[in-house]
This record gives C-alpha cells, structure tokens and sequence, in this order.
C-alpha cells in the first residue's frame, strides 16, 4: 500500500486529533476546532493539549501517547522546528494521515527545503500521507468535515471537487462559486505538496463516484507519470478536469541551450498536452468556476450539435455570436419546423433564425420566454441554448421556477444568463439548484463552449502507444556522446528513420566518382561545430567531381579560418535530397514531461512565427498525425490547398519514430533537432536532411561554462 | 447651426415636454414622471394629456399647440404611426429637440425604414437632434435629467459618459459599473440612430469639461467622417474613449469577391484602425467597466514605467505577471533602495523583487500592507501598482481609510485587487471613493495594462495627412472603367508607383530586340480575366529573343483554348524584376471606411496565415511605416533577423502613394490588388509586378450575376 492509498483516510476521515489546539477562543489555533463544530463533524474529535481536559465538548490529552491508536488523520498545528518530534510520535500511534499547515519550509530557502525533504521521507517509508506544509488545509462538506485554520463559509455543496495549488486562488473562487450558487464538495489547498501532490488529489476525486467536476489552479506538476494516470483516469470515468494553469511566461525559456528548448516553454507543452487530453484549460478566474459550474449544473445533450441563443437583446446575441466563432462553436441551424412553432409563441418582430431574438417586446408577456426556450432545446439541431433576459423586471420572476422545470424536464445543457438584475432576484435564481445562471454573455458563451468542446472530443478514444519501432531487437547500441552529424545520422537510420545515402571522407582522394550519385552535398563533420552554414561549412548542389572538388577545398579553407585548432577534419558527402516542404521535428527533454517532440515548418515559421506544436514522446500515429494538423501553417502542407500532395504520412511515421528514439534514449539525449525534414510529394517519402543530438553530458558542459 | 450643435438642449435640458404620458402609475408610460420626479429634475416639466390637470405636480396640457414655446426636449410616447403628426406639431412650438422611445421602425421591415427616413429628414431639415427611436433614453445625473422608460436606480455619479448602440448592454454596464462603485454621469442608449449617430454622442461628450472618460458599446459606426472627428476630438480634449465593439463575425467578408475584400472583414478595420487612433479596445463586459473605472478612479502617472504588484499571494501574482505578459506591459524593475525600504517594513520571508510578495503574515500587521504600497508607489521605476489582498479579515478592515489615505497622495495609478471579500467589506472599500477596486487578478491587470498602454500612446502625436503625390498637377485624368493590367500599371506610374518598364504586342513581330532589356516576364492582356498563371497565360524568366517566341506562343495557344470567344490578343511584355521579398498590397471600398488599404506578406502569408493589416486610405508615411511593422511576419523584411536590408523606404512610400491613389479614386474604385509588390534590398526600390483595378461598375456586374 503506497502512501496515497490511504487518501481516503485524509479526505473522508472518521477521527481526526489536532495536536497544538488552543482553547483561547481570539487565537489563530483554536479556528480547527471552532470549524470542526460549526460544520456538525460527525467522527470522533481528539484534541492534544495539556491545559485543558476538554474544548468545546472534544477531549483533550495531555500528549500524542496519550491518544487513541489509528486515527485518521491528525492536524498538525505546530511549528515547523517541532513538527519531525511531533509526527515520529504520531507514527507509533499508528496515524493514517496528516495535515501541516505552517509555513517555514522549503519556501523559506535552503534549511526548510532540508526539513521538508526529511519530512518526505518520513511519508514514504511510514506510507503516511501528509497534506501541505504551507497549504490552508481542507475541506469535505458532505462528510461535514474541515481541517483547516482558514475560515470558509461553508453552505450547500455540488458534487464538485476544488484543488488549488495557491490558497489565496482558491478562497477566491471559493467565494466566486458561491456567487454562481456552487457550492464545492471537496475543497483541497494542496500547499508545497511535499508528500501528497496535486495530481495524488485529482486521481483520488476521479475515483469517487459521488463527483462530477473537477477543477482548480495548477502552477506546474511534479510528476508526469502521476499526472498522466490521473488525466486518463479522469477521462476514463467521464470526470471533466477544469484547470488554469498559471506562470506561463517565458523566463524559463530564455536560459536553454538549443532551438528546441528555446521554443519549447513549458506552458506550450502543457498547453498542447492537456488539449490532446481533453483537460479543459480556462484563461481566466470566472471562467473556471463558470465553466466547473456549467459542467455541474446542466446535463449533457445526448448528441452532438450547434448552440442556440434565445435572448432579449441583439446586442447580447451579436456577443454571444462572435464569441462562439472565436471560440470554434458552431451556432445550430433552426429548423424550419421548430422556426414555426417560435413564429406561434413569439411576438411580431422577432428574430427566428440563431440567434432568435424576441425582442424586449416579450416583457408583455414572459411566459413566452419560457415556450421558446422549451421550443429550442426540442430542435434537433441544437446541442446547448444559451437564455440571455436582461434587467430586473418583477413580472419576469414567476417565470424562474418555470425555467427550473425546463431545466429539469430537458436532456440537453441550458444556461440563463440574466444579467443586471438585484441581487433579491439573483437569490430566487439560486435557489432553484438546477438553473445554471452566469452575468453575462461573454463569460455565458466561453463557458458553454468549454462544455460542448469536452464532450466533443471525450467521443473520441485515447489513443495507445504502441511501438512503430521494433526497439528491442535494435542490435546496434550507440554511445550517445559527443556525435557529429553522420554519426547522429547512423544512429537516427537504425531506428528506420530515412537519411539520405552518406559516407565521410578525410582527404578529397576517398571521394571516387563510382560511389556517388550526384548531385550531392558536402558538410564539415564535428561535434563542436553547431551552425556549419555561418562559417561556410556547407556547400549544397553539387553536380560532378570538379564541382566536388572545389566544394571540398572551399570547407577545408573556412576550416581553417575559423576553427585552426581541430586537427582532424572529416567532411561528410551526401546524396542531395530531392526538393519540397522544409519541416523541423526537435526534440526537447522537459523536466516534468521527459522528452517531448515539437513540429513545425522550417524557416521562417518556427523562427519568426514560432508556429510549432509539442508533445510528450512517445506519440502514437494518431497523436502526431494530429500534431501536424495543429499548426496554423498546416494548409501548406496541405494538398487540398496547394494542388500537390505531400507524403504526409511518411512524415507522421518519422515523426512517430522520432518520437520513440527519444523517449528510448530519454536518460541520455537532452535535445535534438531535425532541421530541415524534407517532406516530398506523395510517395516519395521523407529525408533528415541534417540532424544534432545534444547529449546530457553535452549539455551540461554547457551550463558550466 | 446643424442639428448636432442642440445635442446639449437634449442631454442637458432646462424644460422638458412629455407627449404621451399617462398618470395611471401601474402603466409603462407612468415611468418617466416618476423617473423625472425621483431623480429631482430642477427644470421645467410639462405634460400632454387632455386626462389630467396635472400628474405628480406636472402641469397637464390638453394638446401640443398649447405648451409653451421652445422648449428643450420633448419625450414622445406616443405609437410609431402617430409620430410624424407629433413632430410637426413640436416643430410648429420650436421644440429644440426629441427624445423617440418606441421601436416599430426600421428594425421591424420596409414600411419602417421609410417611416424611419421620413423622420430623419424632418430632423435635418429643422436641425432637431432626435434621439432614438428604439432607445431606451437616456440620462444626465449630474444634472438630475432622465428621459426615459427604464427603471434606472440612479445614484452617486462619476464624470464618465457611457453610450450604447444596445439598449440591454447598456443597463448590464451600468448594474456592473455600480458594482465596482462607478456611476455614469450620462448615460445615453443611442437607439436606431435615425437623426443622431454614436459618434455626435461621442462629439458631444468629448466637449463636456466634467466628462474625464467615455465608453460604450459599438456594433458600428454609420459616417467616418463623424467616427474620425469625434475620436480626434477625444485625443485632442484627453478624453480616454473605452469601446467594447461587437459584431466581428466574418459573415460579411463571405461574399466579397476579390481577394482584398475576402481578407478584409470589417471588424479588422475596426480594429486597426481604433488601435492606431488610440481608442482603446476592449474584449468583453467586464473589461470594459473595469477599465472605465481604473481610469476614472486612479491618476495619470507623471511619467511612463512598469507596474509593480504588490500582494500577499504568489498565485495572484503569477497571474499579474502570465497576464502582463500576454498585455505586453512590462513589469517594473524595483530599485535597490526600493527593496531595502521594503526589507525593512515587511515580514522576514517577504520577496522583495516585483511581483512583491508580503506572504500571509502579513495579517498579523496589516500596516505593512499600506507602507509596502506606498513605498513601492514611490519607486521610480514604477508607474503603476496593482495591490492584491484576498478574505475578508476583520483586522484588514482599519486599513480602507489608510489605503484611500495613500490613493489620495499618490500621483501614480493605483488598483486594489482584494479578492474573497463579504459584502459588507466590499461596501467599506466602495465607500472610499478615490480607491478604485476590481475583483480579480486578470480583470485587475487587464484593466491596468488598457490604461497604461493609452497613456504610453497618448503620448505620441496623431498623424496629419499630408499628400506625398502632387494629384492636383496630375495630368492625366484616365477613365477607370475596365481596365487591363497594362492600363492599371500606367495609371499607378503616373502616380509615381514604381512600374517595371513595359509596353504591350499585338503580334510577335512587334518586339524587336532592341528595346527589350532581358530577362522579361510575358502575359496575356485582358481586363476580363483574373487568374492569367491559372490558365498558362504568363511566362516569366524569358532570356532572349528565341524565349520570347517560344513563350509568345505558348500564351497564344493557351489563350486561344481556354477563352475562344476572345478577338484581340494583345500580350504585355515587361522586364523581369530583380529578386526580393514578396509583399501583398490592397485596396478594398468599405461601406463605413470607404476606401482601405491592406498590406501582408505575399503567397502563404497573406492565403494561408492571413497575416494582414488594414487601414483607411489616406495614410501618413508614419502610418504606412507602423502598418508594415504591425504584421507578425515582419521580421522576414526585417534586416535585423535576416541579414539583408529591404528597402523598406521605399515601400512605405509606395504604400503611402497606392493609398493616395484610392484616397482620390474612391468613387470609382471597388478593389485593387498589388500581388505581388516585390521589396528589393536597400536602395534599390520595390517593383509593383502585377496589379489589379477593380472598377465600382464591373464589381457591381459580378454582384448581378
């Protein structure tokens, strides 16, 4: 049994002692016992404190000895410098969990760091999960339980889990989603995750049958193999995971050695990553809660379709519209039946057609607000209505339990979004539980668009890596340092990878004419030599042994020019690939993600438009497939566009292999670039047309220098 | 006087007739006494109702003829067929001005529109300003007017003007604006705009003294003159124009049919154009208010700078910092002695570099909050603060009046951002009317980076027009109808538009050697067809006389089989341009912009990426120099990354001519199309290899078709 086996125990507890508890009711301490009573915890309650026999009816003990052996999970609420004693003690008690609260540790520098990576220890070899250091605790409404120092109004809870990385984000949306009437069932600060981390949370709530939604604010994962289980976890028992991931910006970049890395950025990878894994990235605070919300509080449409508006205003349709378009939402085709039924329920000068507009002329008579909405979500077309009423106006409230039966009576999602009203007619909304109301159309749409964008593509399988490659039976095994380009390129051709015909050569004399099929080029071959065209390395486009010769003698002459201290130089001769699409596929190996591919088109594109995809390695077919549809310049590529077909699928394989050359050899490349990949026409294939592999040790180096 | 000159009888009457009103208190047409009398109108209020004495204190007349004369705005309740009997009657009591509530015109089919332009041309002729009809009104708080139906709950006011093409837009703002404690001080709902468009509200308030800010909704303009006047006007009076424009579906551009328009879309006309008149854009409902109110709450820093963060959250403050990155507002480097200030007021673990971090101690002496801000206010570097604080902590509470205390004595911009907070807390901020409060991070620094990024522009000149061709001394005056390619060319040299030398054959006996300069380019003549490559009807890179037989032929023969019907077959023989960079130069004649002018990178840049930007005709050198450097591919034309310097002079200046060109053209002008414009390196110009006159007549007989 690891230790996040026993999550069940920190989160659902049925006892839990607090050890550093004070009955002095102004003081910060004693807030776990004062939460642990106004929310009803119905488990038994143990208090460490030798001042009093008992607090607030829970019994007090004189030290940790002294308590009941398994608990679930105790409350550490003392200072770091005694929390190693504190948590030894609690171990020969046999503890199943613990929950550390102070700051002090590694964010503190270097001694905490000490400190928090003993405590680590500690929780691996005792399998004793611990939640934080330096984290607001947590809460499990439905199990009335709070462990936590932080005060949170706790109210009705949705089957809704909160995970949140900084505590101040998430008391923020805490009390954004009260104000959409969401109320979160779990709510977890998970703190400096020294033992338990964010995605040791999401796996858990994606095991509990009674939560639909889960979300929060994710600053970076720790550990991708936890990550991913947890991801397809989610996918696999239909739990959306709504996430912003914030600290995007490009410092870390800025510092990488090579192209690839330089890139890469790692929110580009878990940018590409969680769009390939259905995780529903939001760009905003209100949109995580109104997006969790949405997937909370309406159903999900049994088939697929176009979103329909109902509004009162044209202005709030001409939002929602453009939105949807930047979004990538279709509007639904009204169908001309279901356009008839409106023309019956609405007034005179309506709009029919999405959006249907029924004018402010409906506050005559609301209970045509109602009809059409319930006329809309009947049309086959439509997957999603967004309702969109404006202004307090008391006639329209006795339609709001009339839409909650909408609400309930429909299959499909339904969102009102009811904007500038008081909040008296806000409460009478939420109290209805199952409207999902949001303020206003943009963050209505952006939501709703969310929603259907996850069902779309939770249709589609998760793909499975199997190995184009037969890696296994691969006889040669390279020792990947320091190689120039045609030993990088021998190594890339045993794994099937296609590299135009080449040999070296150390005097112009090895170069006899019935060995070679013109045009060729020529390269100068050193490990040491990044960019050979800037000092006139390369010479390309060589038809006969004359030219050959004059090519050869030109590098040696630059060669000496530039780098007079290299004693050997070998020059690589090369059969010209022939002409076509220019392509990059690099390789960079990411700390959270290990290595992970990126594709783009050469030149120009990745280095001024910086049009690149990336993923984790290995990609399966379908993955990079995708990857190479990802890109805005893909109608290059394109056929249909351009007239000439492209051996894309020789790309995709390259790709694929690539893909699993690095992740093979993950301990020991650190990044690679391909640059260019010449994709020709149909059929003929693809040529690696140059390639670097910058080993681990290489890499290094350079950082030291 | 025009009609635009009374708009300040109309929003800031002295007398006031009602024509319509009912004293029944449970109608509609009740509202706006009681709005008159509850908001304390100090003017004079007369009523028309043959029913009553007097309503509410009002006096009641039986008719029209007899209230008093010149009266200063009449609200006209009355049905839409009775309307123009109304307004000749208030013409013959020289009403200034009308104030049209009820819908029933345009929007509603043919009848209405004429009905609608009968009632426009009443108002030009008399010059009286109508507002509406299918308005909600509008309303002055500042001087206690409100002319309209609505139930707006008036209440503190701040000097901003708000005015919305959307009736329900306009009411959801001003709900979200009290929520951030903003008041308009006008509030204007524009209606149909059949006498008074958006941009004379704008005028108007561009005039007020006691307006600092101005904003609405757009979903377009209707003159480009007025829209163009009245944003210079704003520039010129300081007064920040904040709009949120709707409407940017690409349906529009569907249709087109060339190139240009197909790729224009009128919301990237919008855009570009208001990006460089410094109108500053907003993306949604929130972003809008939110923004409004940072620049009516907060000061103008005294010079230009980064911001600064201050907060007790690290999530809130990478999520400034991702943000400010994607506003491309740079965040402030805090001087040394800055951080020693700081190291000395804030608690130990406290990071002192921007974002600067206080951590959650600081709730155990929330006075370090308000000396770390002021301190941080006072950094040189700094023009901006953004406080972030989350909860609601009772012991926070001494702090408002503190935080309003350093508000007042800064003359930098300063936000709180204090998130989580109850409503009574909320209450206290908004009670301090200097603070200027937002509730999140991302609405917070979106709202702060609009504000910064206008002053930084503000700062620059607006550009004057000054016309770089002589067209006055033009001397040829040429026909523009149906133009081949050999006509289009001459008419742009004479525009001093740089043509490759040319001349046109009817047979290939005409070209003799001796006036041809080789390589040249051959292609068919006719302004009937469009895509000459298409159909093997242009031959490039012909070297000699033997080529150019070869390649003369080659054309007939093609032309002859695809367009037999064609007589005459003059062929274009041109010299072949030198080698350069590809560009995109276009025209497109919009409705509202009139004639604008497109700039791109050729071939995939423009078809593919469609990397384009667009502008009204005529540009400024300075403009056309911006345009070129707005598009993201620029750095291919940028010698900085590549190496080779273009002669980007001279393209700016061929823009700035092609710009003149249908600047004076635009009556007979549809479309033009330079593709490519080829940019030759650094003096050696740029070569206008193929270009494309559509006339207004053939585009209208494609529209026909």
């Amino acid at each position: 049994m690891t230790k996040t086996d026993n999550l069940k125990n920190m989160l659902r507890p049925k006892s839990i002692v607090i050890v550093g508890a004070s009955g002095d009711r102004s003081k910060i301490s004693y807030k776990p016992i004062s939460n642990l009573r106004d929310i009803g915890f119905e488990g038994e309650v143990f208090l460490v404190n030798p001042k009093y026999e008992e607090i607030d009816g829970y019994p007090c003990y004189p030290n940790i000895d002294s308590i009941p052996d398994n608990i679930d999970v105790a409350l550490v609420a003392v200072g770091s410098k005694y929390v190693e004693e504190v948590l030894h003690q609690l171990k020969k008690k046999n503890i199943k969990s613990v929950a550390l609260f102070s700051s002090g540790y590694s964010e503190t520098g270097e001694k905490g760091q000490e400190l928090e990576d003993r405590i680590a220890e500690f929780s691996n070899e005792n399998s004793i999960p611990i939640c934080g250091p330096n984290s607001l605790g947590f809460a499990n409404v439905k199990d009335k339980t709070i462990v936590s120092f932080s005060t949170l109004e706790i109210g009705d809870y949705d089957p809704v889990a909160f995970i949140t990385q900084s505590g101040a984000l998430g008391s923020l949306s805490y009390t954004s989603a009260k104000e959409l009437g969401l109320g979160f069932q779990y709510f977890v600060s998970s703190g400096n995750e020294t033992s338990v981390d964010y995605f040791d949370y999401v796996k858990f709530m994606a095991q509990q049958d009674d939560i639909r939604v889960i979300g929060g604010y994710l600053e970076g994962a720790r550990n991708f193999e936890k990550m991913s289980s947890a991801i397809d976890l989610c996918h696999q028992n239909n739990k959306p995971l709504v996430l912003m991931k914030v600290g995007n910006s490009s410092k870390g970049a800025e510092a990488a050695s090579s192209h690839t890395a330089s890139l890469a950025g790692d929110s580009n990878i878990y940018r590409n990553y969680f769009e390939q894994k259905n995780v529903v990235q939001v760009s905003d605070e209100d949109e995580l809660i109104d997006t969790m919300s949405v997937f909370n509080k309406t159903k999900k449409s049994p088939q697929r379709g176009g979103l329909a508006v109902v509004t009162q205003s044209g202005g709030a349709g001409i939002i929602i519209a453009d939105q949807s378009e930047i979004k990538d939402v279709q509007l639904a085709e009204i169908n001309e039946s279901t356009k008839e039924k409106l023309h019956e329920v609405l007034p005179p000068h309506s709009t029919l057609k999405n959006p249907i507009d029924f004018t402010a002329q409906v506050s005559q008579n609301p209970q045509q607000i109602v009809d059409s909405t319930k006329i809309t979500l009947e049309d086959p077309n439509v997957e999603s209505v967004i309702l969109y009423l404006q202004m307090t106006d008391e006639r329209f409230l006795p339609i709001i339990p009339e839409l909650s039966k909408v609400a309930e009576e429909t299959d499909k999602t339904l969102v009102l979004c009811w904007s500038g009203i008081k909040p008296e007619t806000k409460e009478k909304i939420l109290a209805q539980k199952n409207i999902c109301w949001i303020p206003n159309p943009t963050r209505a749409i952006n939501a709703v668009a969310n929603v259907m964008k996850f069902y779309e593509k939770q249709e589609q399988q998760l793909d499975e890596v199997s190995y184009l490659v037969d890696h296994d039976n691969l006889t040669e095994k390279k020792d990947l340092k320091e190689l120039d380009e045609h030993q990088s390129k021998e190594l890339l051709r045993s794994y099937q990878i296609p590299i135009p015909n080449n040999f070296s050569i150390n005097h112009f004399e090895e170069l006899t004419d019935q060995f070679v099929n013109y045009p060729i080029v020529m390269k100068a071959l050193h490990s040491e030599i990044q960019h050979k065209s800037d000092y006139g390395l390369v010479e390309i486009n060589i038809n006969n042994h004359a030219e050959a010769q004059e090519a050869y003698e030109k590098i040696i002459s630059n060669w000496e020019k530039h780098f007079p201290e290299h004693q050997n130089k070998e020059v690589l001769v090369e059969e010209m690939a022939d002409e076509g699409v220019e392509v990059f596929v690099g390789c960079v190996n990411d700390e959270v993600f290990g290595p992970c591919i990126m594709f783009g088109l050469g030149g120009i594109f990745v280095e001024v438009l910086k049009d690149t995809a990336i993923l984790p390695a290995p990609l399966t077919y379908n993955q990079a497939s995708k990857m190479i549809r990802s890109i805005k310049s893909f109608p290059i590529l394109d056929g249909e566009r351009t007239g000439i077909q492209y051996d894309l699928k020789a790309l995709t394989e390259v790709i694929v292999k690539i893909s699993e050359f690095c992740a093979i050899h993950s301990t020991e490349i650190s990044e690679l670039d391909l640059n260019p990949v010449i994709v020709h026409e149909q059929g003929k294939g693809v040529s690696v047309v140059d390639a670097v592999i910058v080993d681990k040790e290489r890499d290094l180096e350079k950082v030291n220098q």
